[in-house]
């Protein structure tokens, strides 16, 4: 009787110690997750900015860096240019990819070498979020086969016809679905970022980034004000 | 009596042929207004690309320029760039003058030359707005003296001790005072440009803009569940 409880121990902790080893540990002020926002002409700035600020005010436990194909200055599709940190090229490894939507989104998907770079950092991250029809790109990059996601909902018809081995849910803020996260169209990037911080650096961070930014939070996922139809 | 009421109606169309002078006209597609949205080293990011985002989705009848001292790149407090399109000095005239808040609001007031062109600029222009400590500096320019305002509710002592020709309003989520508008923090410079684009282009447009962002606007500048006792 001892042995064989001693046994599940045993086996219990070695599980455990595959599980960790598989999982990276959650991000802390020594060991910072990066996170990647990818930008192109024609990003929704929204999609972008929203996000920047909350993971912005998170603290030294998250590095942020933003990469365009060649770095440098990217047109928004609203009037104030960026300045990406980062090239494709020296980008560094990636924890959190995080890619927006906007008018630019198919010339993106037309262009082979920001897919291949993208699925290649996707690959290699622990997370791979997007915002509004962001969830067009990752859907034809195949990096939602198989999950659950939303995108933006005056385009829902339209992107969820387009990549048909991804669970489409139409009515959600956002959606959860183990290392994806994808959120319906641009200020709903906010609501889908504080989670993310809820998950990976705690409640109280979250609530402290969402008071600093007088932001009034949308907590419940599948309140959708915007679902159609 | 006859001649007593052609005189009246003469008196009242004068009266509003000058005030018709006075006021300038709104914005249309064939005279559109120009936003300028002031920069400085040190801005809080959603301060500006909120209101950014939904100014910029307007049309045609509203142009957008970004300004800073020099013109160029500038640091926002989180972690991505923007790229002012103007200088103080090749800023067109502007009719409405957007100032965000931010960690480098005091630089900004402690800068003669920035606070003397923003009272110029400011002084020409239709409309004045601020978010967050925004009204910070519009209040150290002098010009929200005799106005109602608000300010981010963090700061709010802070920022309401330092300028008592003032009217502060301390649960607000933003003020609307004659030519001045003024926002609580960041996020809420978002409600505060529906509000402006709602009253210079219509509910229709102000509507428009909130649904293709997917915002929830919060329409009612009395609920503040940011203010403090």
């Amino acid at each position: 009787m001892r042995f064989r409880t001693s046994m599940i121990l045993v086996v219990s902790l070695c599980m455990s110690a595959a599980a960790f080893a598989e999982e990276k540990e959650k991000p802390t002020r020594d060991a910072p997750w990066t996170l990647g926002v990818v930008l192109f002409d024609g990003y929704e700035l929204l999609d972008v900015m929203g996000p920047l600020e909350m993971f912005g005010n998170v603290g030294p436990a998250l590095k942020i860096v933003t990469v365009c194909k060649e770095g440098g200055e990217v047109d928004a599709a609203q009037p104030v240019n960026a300045v990406a940190s980062h090239s494709f090229e020296n980008c560094p490894p990636l924890d959190i990819v995080l890619v927006p939507g906007g008018a630019g989104t198919n010339e993106f998907i037309d262009d082979e070498e920001s897919m291949e770079w993208l699925q290649a950092v996707a690959g290699d991250a622990q997370v791979v979020a997007s915002v509004c029809t962001g969830a067009d790109i990752l859907g034809a990059a195949g990096l939602l086969d198989g999950y659950k996601a939303t995108t933006n909902k005056l385009a829902f018809n339209r992107v969820s016809k387009r990549h048909d081995q991804v669970e489409w849910i139409p009515e959600a803020r956002w959606v959860e679905d183990r290392d994806r996260y994808t959120s319906s169209g641009v200020s709903a990037g906010i609501d889908l970022s504080l989670r993310m911080i809820e998950i990976y650096y705690g409640t109280r961070t979250a609530e402290r980034v969402a008071l600093g930014a007088e932001y009034i939070w949308n907590r419940d996922p599948s309140v959708d004000p915007f679902a159609r139809e």
